[in-house]
């Protein structure tokens, strides 16, 4: 299959920052292979014209928990423990493989309409995310974030449900649909495991050449103990036992510290943002902009659907845009340049993805933005249209892995009214049994 | 004209806080007749089915400069002095009638399709925004935003333009469309006026019982250079003049303090809080809870498209849901409530409009939110979807003084290919002549 993008203006994303206008974009299979303002030689099998939009790459939603869409607003308005222990950790309880994949494909349907082509996923039941992935087209890193409560001096591999997850996972879905689906080794936290599963993930990381995925300093109480317990931060205990030596992301590093920006800067962990989960959970600012200035690589996520309600990165981009201006009082804290790199270049570095730029030989993860809707007029400057005026709503296509996967309202690879059917009369009273009758 | 909404599921934004369920709506000419579990007596000119559906009462903007859409974007990656100086000011000096009305109704257009029925404003050429407000069918507070730069010694009303568009203004406009327009009474700020001016806008709002609008403690430079000026802050200062006698609306509030929140509170003064500006301008991030605290109304505004850039108030009301838990750490800090009642039973009160509510009475401002979208999807609670999982285009039908204005993206008293025509081809070649050629 291959498509010729005509009347082409987009932001390319490469390291020379620029605006492609009016030119082509042509794709062949999975990959981009021309981008300029020549007609390529045909033929294509489809040619779509871009007039009165932007093309951007697809973005890169860096951390989420996918089926949590089913949990989209249940619980508020108690405080973290009680929303915690009362609401979701009991309705994560009565999830299975079916309810999973439901909250997964609704949770997609919303990602991919708002242009998101590449996620990093951490959950439970994570076979059941994969299936749902592969059909929906997008590419993914899967991981299950492994926990250990027991005493670490009884741990062993062959009993750590998790260690069976990791091992399971790997065997069936690293590389799966070419690649699409990525397995990556993923311990949940400092708080929520112990030395012998972090020595068991970091040696399986090695062994298979598998990224790491893990939530660091997301709390200043979490960061607080382990400082207590263990004299060092999360992300350097971990890195005690080798965690990091394939790279990998550190979610939230709300309360990272100088120290640990240089250790990621120099073994390559990404920290994803997650402004929104951040705010409302009440968990802090991330020193996005220091981080920055260390070297760090960024990303952006929406986390679950728990804690932001809203699958719609564009207004995540925006808000790390705008909140560390704010929050340091200086309206250059971090450029809008720098908000959408995070949402799209910086988010393939982090997940070790060929995507995030309009460049031949990368993915063909494409977005188009309608430009000609009112919240986009006028246009004085793509990239602050993009970043400040934009929403989720604005784009009209969605192309993963060169195929056109959602164009105006229409899911070509998902069945939008089987998925509300399977998460209305399956996943919900399945969760909510108590509530029937 | 008479219309029933049936099936209708609704926050009425009472004190109570009444969710109505598959309920009716009546309405009767500009205002609402009966809300209830049965069906009124008929007959009416229409019946709007409500199912999957939720009503909110329409919401309230309580400080923008509309006609600033036509520079959204414009001037982005500069620091605030630059920004202005060289690039707001130099364009709005070039702006006249036509240009402003062709910004104001583009404004308009946004600002309906995603749910706003009544708005305060702030701008210049304010008798070209009227016009639009009028033919648009949304209700405005309208004001002009005085500024005296002169020798204090040397003022004299019959000689300041901005006096002279109080009275014209008020003339003119104040009432217009059956109480569709209001005049408020404007000091555009502390720092860009002096005494005169604000004894003589106090004395014209007492006379012609108007309301107050007034840009107040934005940035710390502007508070604390009144400080060391006048020993007061802002809105002591100018409540010395009497200018607050009144009520009124007081914008942004970043760096008041609990003395100012005490005379706020006890005088009827609205704190209009314009979070996303706020932060895009690094002017900081106000004490929002510690004012509800205080007993100070509060509301939301978007600002000017310029420092925003989106109308969307959905994104708005999110936002100060979360900002303050993040601020505070705290994920208590201001309820989804607190935030929704600023965007409509709040910005009502600031306002002094009969709007904001879904009771008998009150003016028909309504709108309807699309709860079938996948990201409103599931819906374990109204509130929670509403504050967090809702985005402007989830927006179905507005009904602002009983009259659908916008319905599944039909404008129905805005000509948006006009106005596209108008911004395009004569306020933006106006605005910027020197691009031409």
């Amino acid at each position: 299959m291959s498509t010729l993008f005509t009347h082409v203006t987009a932001l390319l994303m490469d390291e020379q920052a620029t605006t492609l206008t009016n030119g082509y974009v042509a794709v062949e299979g999975a990959h981009i292979t021309y981008v300029g303002a020549q007609r390529p030689q045909g033929p294509f099998d489809q040619e779509i014209d871009c007039t009165g939009q932007v093309m951007l790459p697809g973005l890169v939603n860096a951390h989420t928990h996918i089926p949590m869409t089913l949990l989209r607003g249940y619980g508020g308005g108690h405080d973290l423990h009680t929303w915690l222990h009362q609401y979701i950790f009991p309705a994560e309880a009565k999830l299975d493989d079916r309810a999973v994949a439901a909250g997964a494909a609704l949770g997609l349907a919303e990602m991919i309409a708002s242009g998101v082509t590449c996620i990093a996923d951490m959950y439970l039941r994570t076979h059941a995310i994969a299936q749902q992935v592969l059909q929906a087209g997008i590419s993914a890193n899967l991981s299950c974030g492994g926990v250990y409560f027991g005493d670490p001096d009884h741990f062993s591999p062959d009993a750590c449900g998790d260690c069976h997850n990791q091992r399971a996972l790997t065997q069936e879905w690293h590389g799966a649909g070419d690649g699409q689906i990525l397995v990556d080794t993923s311990i949940h936290g400092e708080y929520t495991s112990s030395a012998p599963l972090w020595q068991w993930m970091a040696d399986w990381a090695q062994q298979h050449r598998q990224r790491m995925h893990v939530h660091i300093s997301e709390t200043q109480a979490e960061h607080q103990a382990c400082l207590a317990r263990h004299g060092r931060t999360p992300i350097q205990v971990l890195d005690q036992y080798g965690v990091w030596e394939q790279g990998g992301i550190a979610a939230h590093c709300v309360y990272t510290t100088p120290e640990d920006w240089a250790m990621m800067a120099q073994k390559g962990v990404s920290c994803v943002h997650n402004p929104y989960s951040n705010l409302k959970l009440g968990s802090g600012i991330a020193p996005i902009p220091a981080m920055a200035k260390a070297g760090v690589n960024l990303c952006l996520g929406t986390d679950g659907m728990s804690s932001h309600n809203s699958a719609d990165l564009f207004a995540d981009i925006k808000l790390a845009a705008v909140l560390h201006n704010g929050a340091a009082c200086d309206p250059m804290a971090l450029s809008p340049r720098k908000a959408l790199e995070m949402a799209t270049v910086c988010g393939a570095r982090a997940l070790g993805r060929p995507t995030g730029q309009i460049v031949p030989g990368k993915a063909a993860d494409l977005i188009l933005v309608d430009f000609t809707a009112p919240n986009l007029t006028p246009c004085h400057d793509v990239t602050e249209n993009l970043v400040f005026a934009a929403h989720g709503s604005n784009v009209t296509m969605n192309m993963a892995r060169g195929k056109v996967i959602y164009q105006n309202g229409t899911f070509y690879t998902l069945d939008l009214e089987r998925i509300r059917w399977e998460v209305a009369h399956y996943a919900l009273p399945r969760i909510f049994e108590d509530r029937k009758g």
